[in-house]
C-alpha cells in the first residue's frame, strides 16, 4: 500500500485555465507534478535508517478533473473561531472565480448546519463585493456551528444545490465530517470533491507544522503575558498567573512563552505536574526574584481538579478551571506561611482567537485555500492541505484525524521552553500517559 | 474666602532657568501669570447665572520659590498600574534635571512603603539611562504598593534624605495620603513642596476631564469587545459579555462604548438596573438579531449580589464578580425558556492597564508631569496638577479627594452611549442614590 | 449682532423620536436646549475682561424641523482622506435611520462630483449592511475627489433626488462648498439642511479643539519618529529625519513631539526657522550626544525652497519637499566638515492618514456625527459640528472658513514642544507673519 | 568530503551543565547528538534521484569544549537594523549566563569598528539589568557600523580581551568578516569560537528559510500596502504605488503581497520587466477597476535606471531610486493619454526594519541565539546558525557567502504571487540572468 495515498474523483482530462508553465528554465511558475513528493522525515541518521514515507505535493496541476465554467462550489466554515478563517474563504473564492473561472461559489451559513436545511439557514452566494473586506476582519463571515450532522442529509443537500466541490474549514471534527461526506459521496457513487481547510487555534492537527491563526494567537497571548510580568513587577511579591487555549496540546503555552521570554513557570496538559513541586518552586522563585510569570494552559492539571465529565457539542470534553485552580492554591499555600503575596490573575479566553489575522497567518491562510481549490479542481478528494516541511502536501483526512500532535517533551520546543524558563522538573519525574 | 486657593511654601524669589518670554508678540513661548485662570464652568445660560469660580492655570513661572541647583526632589508611585506612569516618572526627571538643573532626583521604591525605610526598600537615584526607555513600558519601574503609612515617618523619611519636593502619582486615596504629607510638613514649618499626579485608570478624579492611561485603557477595552461581538456573530444566538473596569464610575464601560460602536448593552455603577428588565430586553434582541453585546463595569450591580464586606490594602471595597453573576443569571434564564445561547465571557482584567500608554495618553502624562515640576518649582503645595476646560490647572488636594466623579446620567456622555446602543431604561427607572 | 448665529430653516414643530427628557434629575438623558451655550474663552483675567461670546450647544432637540419619516438624507465625503470618515459615514447613518427613523440615507459617490451627474457616479443607497464593518476601515466608503462643483448643478441634483439634508464631510474647501450650496438653496427657498462635519488631518480648521483622525495620526506618526529614533541610535552620528503632513500648521508635528518625546528638533509652518542656525544647532547636538531626531511639517521653511507655483485640485499649492532638501543640506554641511554622519529620512506620508481610526477618533467620529444629525433634524443650516471646551457647539460655515487654526508660538502647546526638544530658538528670533 | 562539515576547536571534553537528558522516554528533553543530520532536500522524485546531503542539527551538546565558568564571551551587532537583533543579544546572554553560567559577556559597540580599539568604543559588559527590557524595543542596543576592518586588529582585541567566544550578528558583510576573523584565529592556533547568526532584513541568505525580522517587516509593509490600497480607492483612478526594501531579492515584495491580497503588480529584482508592457497593463487595469495597487521592491529595474556606481560602507551598491521612477513614467504615460490618475507614493524606509519584533521573530531570534550559544559551547566554529527544514542547523560560513538567495521564478512562493495579483509576464518574457 501506498502511504497517504489521496483518493479521486477520476481522471482529470481538462486543461487548467492557469497561465503556468511546465517547463524549467523559461522563468515562468510551474504546474507541480505528481512525480515530486514531499519526505515525511526530514532527518538523516547515521545510526539507523530514516522513514522514507512521502507526501503528496500541493499546488495546481496542467490537467483537472472538472470543467470550472460549469462548476459549483460550496464552502462550510465550523467549530470555534480563529484568525484567518476569513481570509481562506476569501482566497477559496477569488481562486475559483478569478483564477479558474468558477461562477458559482456558495458560502454555506452556521457551519454544517447550513448543510441541513430543514434546520440551518439557506446557503449565500458569495460574491467579489462580499468577500472585498472580510480578509480585515475577525470571525467568520459564514457563521459557524459544532456538533455533526447527517452525512446523508448533507449530501442530499449537495446533490440538490449541484455542488460539485465543498471545501470544510475545521478542525478534527469537522474532518471527520468531512470524511463521512466523503464516504456517503463515495458510496452514491457521485463526484463531489471534499476538499480540508486544517483549523485549529491549539496548532494540534498532525501533518500541519503550523496552523493558521497559531501565529497571531502567540501574538496576542505574548502581549497578555508581557501585561502579567508588568503587574508582577509592579507589586509587592506580585505573580502574574496567565491561563491560555490549549485543551490537549500545549502548544500556544510553549509558543508564547518563546514570544515572552518573561516567564518562569510554563504549565501544559502534556505534563503531569506536581502541585506541592511547582508551589516550592514559586516559593523559590518569590524569595529570590520577588516576582514570578505563571503560564497554563486550559487542559494542564485535569487529574488535579475534579473530573469534568460534560462534553460539548463537538464532543470535547469540558474542562474544570485550572487557572482559577492554581489561583487559589498559591493564595492559600502563601497564606499558610504568612507570606503575602499579590496574584494577578489573567484570562485572555477569546481575545487571542477573534482579532484579524496577522501577516503571517493572512500568507498561511491564503496559501492553503489556493492549495485547496487546486486540489478540488485536480479531483482530489477525503482529503486535506497539510503543510510539512515548508511545503503545502496533501494528506489523506483519515491519517488526520486518526490522533492529536502534542508537545514533544523530549523534542527541540519543549527544550527551549525548559531553557528559556529554567523551571524545574517537578519530582517525582512522573511522565504522562 | 478664594476658591480653589493653592498653598504655597512662600515667596518665589529666584528666577526661572527656563528660555521663555514675558512678552506677547516676541514669538517666543511664555512663562505663565497668576493673572489668568480657568474658568470652572464653560457654559453660560440664558435663564440663569453661570459658575463664576475659577482654577488656577499651571506653567511655567518666571519667578520660582526653589534654587533648582541645591534642590532635591523625588517621586513615588502608588496603587494600582496604569498606562502611562513611567511616562509621568521620566517627564518629571527630564524637567526637573534638563531643563531646571536639578541635581539630585530620588526615585522613591514600591509606593508610600518606600519612604517608611523600616519596611521599604531604599529609593533609587533617577539617572538619563534609567529613565532612557521607560517611556515605551507598561507599569511603573519604581513598584507601587497600596495603602498609607504613617506621614510622621515619612516625612522623617522626606527630611533625612533633605528633599526639596515630592511629586506624588496616584489616586485618591495617594493623594489622601499627599495631604496627609503635606499638614505634617507644614506642622513643622518645613519647606517641602507636595504635588499630586493624578492617576485612576477609571478616570473618576474630579477637575481631571480625562486622566492619563483612560484613553489607552479604551484602546484595549475596545479591541476586547470588538472581539466579543465577533465570537458573538461567530456562534448561534452568541452573546458576547465583556466585564470592564470601573468601580464606582463606568466611564471605561461608557468611553469603550462609544469607541467600538458595537454594544447592545452598557451597564454601569451609576444605573441601578433591573435584573429582569435587562433579560428580557435581552431576549428581545436575541429573537431580533440573534446576537448581543454586553458590557459591565465590574462595580455595576453590586446591589444585586451578596454584600462583599471585604477591603483591600487601600480601603476600596473588593466586589463580587458581576460578569460571572451575569453569564449565569443569562444562562440559567435561557436555559428556563428552552432557548440555545452561546455565551462567550471576556474579562480582560489587568490587560487594559498593564499596557504602555498610547500616544494621546503620553502626551497628558508628559503635561502633567512637566506641569507638575513647574508648580513645585514655584512653591506650590499641597495640590495637584487637574486638566480643565484643555487647561492644565492646579487643584488643592482636599477639593479633589471629597469625592469622586461619576457619569452623569442626565449628560452628553450617557446620552451619547444611549443612542449608541439603543438600550432601554429597564422600568421602574429607579435612579441610584 | 449675535455672534456665531446659527441659520434654520424654519420652526421646529415636530416632536423628537427620540426617548431622551427634559426633566432634570429623573435619570434619564436629556434633550439639549438653546438656553445653554458654550462660552468661547474658557479663561478669566484678573487684569482685563474676558470675551464674553458664546456657541450654540449641538445636541438633540426635543422639537424637530423634518418629519423623520418623510426624510431623504444624504452624505458626502470630500478632500484627502482622514482617519474616521467612515466612522462619520456609519454613525451619520445609524442616528438617521435606527434612531430617526429615516427611511432613505444616499452616499455620494467621489466627494462633489457625486453631486453633478454628468461627471459623477450615481448615489448609493447607505444599508445597513452597507456600514456593518466600514467602522473598521480606513478611507472612505464613498470614494473622493478635490475641487470645486457648481452649486447651480449640486442643488439641482438635491432637489431632483428631493434630498433634505446633506452632510459634508470635509475639510475648508468642502465647507465653502457646502457654504454655496446652502447659499443657492436659501436663494431658491428651498429648504435642505446643509450640515458640515469637519475633516483635517492637519488639524488646523477654527472652533475644533481636536479634529477627527489627528489621534490616530499622532499614533502613526510617533511610531515613525520611534523608528528614526532607533535609526539614529542604531548608526554612528545617525540622524532620523521624520516629514509629516502639516501645510500650513504644525499640530500633528508638535503633537507626534510630545507623543514621542525623542525629538531634538522640530520644525513647523509657524516658524521663520535659520537653515544656518538650525546646521549649527545639530552640528552642537551631534558631537554632544552622537545622536539627532529632527522632524519636519511639509510645509516648513517654504522661503528656503524655490517657490512652487502649482496647485492641486482643491487649490492648495503644492510644496516642494522640504525633507529632501533638509537631507540634502544636512549631507552637505557635514561633508564640508568632514564630519561623518547618517542620516536616515522616513516620509511617512499617507501612511499616517489611510488607517482606520483608533479608539479616540472612533468616538470623536461618532460624536461629531451624530450631532451633525441633531442639528440638520432641528433645522440648523450653513453650519457645522465643531468642538470647543470639550463640548460639541454649531458654529456658522462663514466663521470656521475665514481663517486656519495654527499653532500658538506662545501658546501651550508649543512651549511643551520646547521643552520637550530643548531645541534653541535661531537667532535672529525672526518671528513669522 | 563531508559537505557542510563544521570546523570544531577540539575535543569537548566538558560535561555540560544544562540539565538535559541522553535518554528517550523520561520525559525530559534531549541533548542533540551528531548522529542526528538535517536533509538538505526534503522532496523526493519518482524520475530522478534526490540530493542525499545533510546539515549537521544545531542543539546542546551532552559533552562541551569550554568550561563555561571560566569563558569570556563577546557579542557584536553589524550592518544594517533590523527587528529582533536586541532579541538575539540578549537570549545570547541569557543563555550563557542564566544557563551555562558564564560570568563575562562583553557587547561589542558599533559593530566591527568596536573590535578596533584606535577607532571604536570600548566594549560594555552585558548585565541582567542592562539587557532586562531590550526585548521590547527595535533597534541595536550595542550599536553598529558598515564595512570591514583588519582582521588582525580585531583578533589582537579579542586576545587582549582574553575573549573565548565571538557572536557575530550580521549579515553577509559581517559574516565574511566572521570568516576572516576565525580564519586568523585559526591561523594563530588560538581556540576562540566564531559564531554568525544570520541577520538580514531581505531574507536572502542561504540556508536559513525565513531570517529574523523577516515576519515583522512583512506585517509593517502589509500595513503600509494597505494604505495604498486605501488612497488608491479613495481618489479618481487612484494608484498606490508602495516601495519596499529588498536590493537583490523580492521575498519582501512578493511575503507582503502575500499578505496583503490587495496587489496588483509586484515587482521585484529577479524579473526583468518591460516598462512598457508594465504601463500598458496598469492602464488595462485601471480603465477595468479604476484603481491599482504596485509593490517595487528598491533593486527593481535597474536596467532601466541610469547606472549607480555609488557602494556604501559595507560593498553595497547604491540603488537609484525606482520608486520614484517609476511614479514619474506613471504620470508621464497616463499625461500623455490625457487619462488623469491620482499616483499616491508610499515609501516606508526603514519603518518596516526599526520597530520591535513580533512574536514570530521573538521565537526565532531566541531560538537562533540559543543554538548559537550551544555551538560556540561545543567548540563549533566558523559556522552559523541556519534553519532549514524547521530545525536548527550549523552551517560552514563559506557555505553561506557564496551566494545569496533569491527568489525562485518557477517555485511556490513566486507562483502564488502570481495567482494572487493576476499580473500578466510582460512580453517579451526575458528572463534574468
Amino acid at each position: 500500500m501506498i502511504p497517504f495515498q489521496i483518493d479521486t474523483l477520476g481522471q482529470p482530462e481538462h486543461h487548467s485555465p492557469l497561465a503556468l508553465s511546465i517547463a524549467d528554465g523559461d522563468g515562468v511558475a510551474n504546474f507541480v507534478s505528481e512525480e515530486t513528493r514531499v519526505l515525511f522525515e526530514h532527518f538523516v541518521h547515521t545510526n539507523r535508517p530514516s522513514d522514507t514515507r512521502s507526501l503528496e505535493l500541493a499546488g495546481p496541476r496542467q490537467n483537472i478533473f472538472f470543467q470550472p465554467q460549469q462548476c459549483r462550489a460550496a464552502v462550510v466554515t465550523c467549530g470555534g473561531l480563529c484568525p484567518g478563517i476569513n481570509n481562506v474563504i476569501r482566497s477559496i473564492f477569488i481562486e475559483l472565480h478569478h483564477n479558474y473561472g468558477v461562477q458559482e461559489v456558495l458560502g454555506i451559513r452556521q457551519g454544517y448546519l447550513g448543510l441541513d436545511p430543514a434546520h440551518g439557514e439557506p446557503p449565500k452566494k458569495i460574491t467579489s463585493e462580499f468577500i472585498e473586506v472580510i480578509h480585515t476582519l475577525g470571525g467568520t463571515v459564514l457563521g459557524s456551528s459544532r456538533g455533526p450532522r447527517s452525512p446523508e442529509v448533507m449530501v442530499d443537500f449537495l446533490q440538490s444545490q449541484q455542488i460539485d466541490m465543498l471545501f470544510c474549514i475545521g478542525g478534527d471534527g469537522t474532518q471527520r465530517g468531512a470524511h463521512a461526506i466523503a464516504q456517503e459521496v463515495n458510496r452514491r457513487g457521485e463526484k463531489i470533491a471534499v476538499v480540508g481547510v486544517p483549523k485549529t487555534i491549539d496548532n494540534d492537527i498532525p501533518y500541519v507544522y503550523r496552523s493558521f491563526g497559531y501565529a497571531t494567537a502567540l501574538e496576542k497571548a505574548a502581549e497578555v503575558i508581557r501585561a502579567a510580568h508588568v503587574e508582577a513587577k509592579g507589586a509587592i511579591n506580585g505573580v502574574g498567573l496567565v491561563k491560555l487555549m490549549g485543551r490537549d496540546a500545549g502548544f500556544i503555552a510553549a509558543g508564547a512563552t518563546l514570544a515572552s521570554q518573561e516567564v518562569n513557570f510554563v504549565l501544559v496538559p502534556e505534563i503531569d505536574f506536581s502541585l506541592t513541586g511547582f508551589l516550592a518552586a514559586l516559593e523559590k522563585r518569590l524569595h529570590a526574584r520577588k516576582h514570578a510569570v505563571i503560564v497554563v494552559s486550559e487542559g494542564t492539571g485535569q487529574h488535579l481538579l475534579e473530573k469534568a465529565t460534560e462534553q460539548d457539542l463537538s464532543g470535547n470534553r469540558r474542562y474544570a478551571d485550572i487557572g482559577l485552580f492554581l489561583k487559589q492554591k498559591i493564595l492559600a499555600h502563601f497564606a499558610s506561611k504568612d507570606f503575602s503575596v499579590n496574584v494577578k490573575y489573567l484570562d485572555p479566553s477569546y481575545l487571542i482567537r477573534s482579532v484579524p489575522a496577522n501577516s503571517a497567518d493572512r500568507i498561511l491562510s491564503d496559501q492553503l485555500a489556493r492549495h485547496a481549490v487546486h486540489a478540488a479542481m485536480a479531483g482530489k478528494t477525503n482529503m486535506l492541505v497539510g503543510h510539512w516541511n515548508n511545503e503545502f502536501v496533501h494528506v489523506p483526512i483519515p491519517a488526520v484525524v486518526s490522533e492529536k500532535k502534542i508537545l514533544d517533551l523530549e523534542g527541540q520546543l519543549w527544550r527551549s521552553t525548559q531553557l528559556a524558563t529554567g523551571q524545574p522538573r517537578w519530582p517525582p519525574a512522573k511522565i504522562k500517559g
